[in-house]
């Protein structure tokens, strides 16, 4: 079996996940805490970053873009990418992974996740203890903008890409989901990226992500709810 | 004609510049200050961006992932590909693409680039002025331990990825070489580094970004010579 080392709540390792559902895939998925830097896991991925996915035949595939790119090709295939079919459906979906995986995590995603969960598990000396909460207020600052592009994207087209679903709607609804579990999305500020994210929310493949529990943090009751 | 907007050191300009050449492709370039905002790149990509690839039927790819793809799609196809042959090839390249364009570029070309160039350019109330030689001085510190793991991948390969040249070669020639016109990069730290890098400055598809001049602001003499 293929195996996935990740984290729940990070959003680079939640989109892997997404699109093994959206494959009908399956994988082993295996928690790493990559602050702990592993010898085994960092044999594996040098730079020390999830996910990381270890194949059948033991291929490794580090880091989001390989492990994205590596699994829509063994998985999806030409006739079930989740690319899109022509060239420049592909460079659209993936000027949208750009847009979640670089800007909103700079702006949005590291900051309130990493003071809000990362910082908890770190050693005092590496910088562990309570969040700072001026990040954590940056951070969430930010996403409104990114709320009303979503909302933008959402009205203007079927999928966030385009007609059909992609890694880009997976890549958001990612990001989206990780800060729903800490109850930091502010869906009033858009009902059309709220109701983009009912519709994918409601995806068989995103279920195993409404199950996630991390210890001594349960998630707000709206974040199971498809109706929140 | 196909246009490329790009910034002469930006390194990610800078791959996309590479990868036409060994692709025998062609592309007007366009320079673009993205710190303008200018409305109409904007319109283009609106994380304001470079690279923006625009194709002659029109097609717009923005963003060095969706730009990389696309061009080796179009311009290189199955059987020309610089991202290799199988999908474990593949996945190796762009673990090593992540590791320039993020850890590299986080660590080191951002920093030393951004104090030395981008902010000679901005406006005083936008953070112009005088490098900030600290931002500097740790980039520079962080580029010893990159060189020493291109000299381990150079000595353990034919090229960084593998047997053959691929854009994970690019991308680390494309960070290096900007580094390279302000004299900053250490060649004497890894003997195996310089020799990789010496075979990679011969090819053709380098030539043009050993003639790039930034006004105000000439190379070292070593920059073009092949025999640095």
């Amino acid at each position: 079996m293929a195996r996935l080392f990740h984290l729940p709540l990070d959003p680079f390792c939640r989109r892997v996940r997404l699109a093994l559902g959206e494959y009908g895939a399956q994988a082993d998925l295996i928690e790493e805490r990559p602050w702990e830097q592993r010898e085994g896991f960092l044999a594996m991925n040098r730079s020390g970053l999830l996910p990381v996915f270890v194949d059948d035949d033991k291929t490794v595939a580090a880091g989001i873009e390989a492990v994205s790119e590596y699994v829509d090709e063994t998985r999806g295939g030409p006739d079930n990418s989740l690319l899109g079919k022509s060239p420049a459906e592909r460079a659209e979906t993936r000027r949208l992974i750009a847009w979640f995986d670089v800007k909103f995590h700079h702006e949005v995603s590291a900051p309130v996740l990493g003071e809000k969960i990362v910082r908890r598990h770190l050693p005092k000396e590496a910088g562990g203890g309570a969040p700072n909460m001026n990040r954590v207020r940056s951070g969430l600052a930010h996403i409104r903008a990114h709320m009303e592009y979503i909302g933008e994207l959402a009205e203007s087209r079927n999928w966030l890409g385009g007609d059909d679903i992609t890694l880009a709607d997976l890549a958001a609804a990612a990001h989206l989901s990780s800060l729903d579990y800490l109850g930091d999305v502010p869906w009033r500020e858009s009902p059309a990226a709220k109701s983009w994210y009912q519709r994918i929310k409601s995806r068989p493949a995103f279920r195993p992500l409404l199950v996630d529990k991390i210890r001594g943090m349960p998630p707000p009751r709206t974040y199971t709810d498809l109706d929140f």
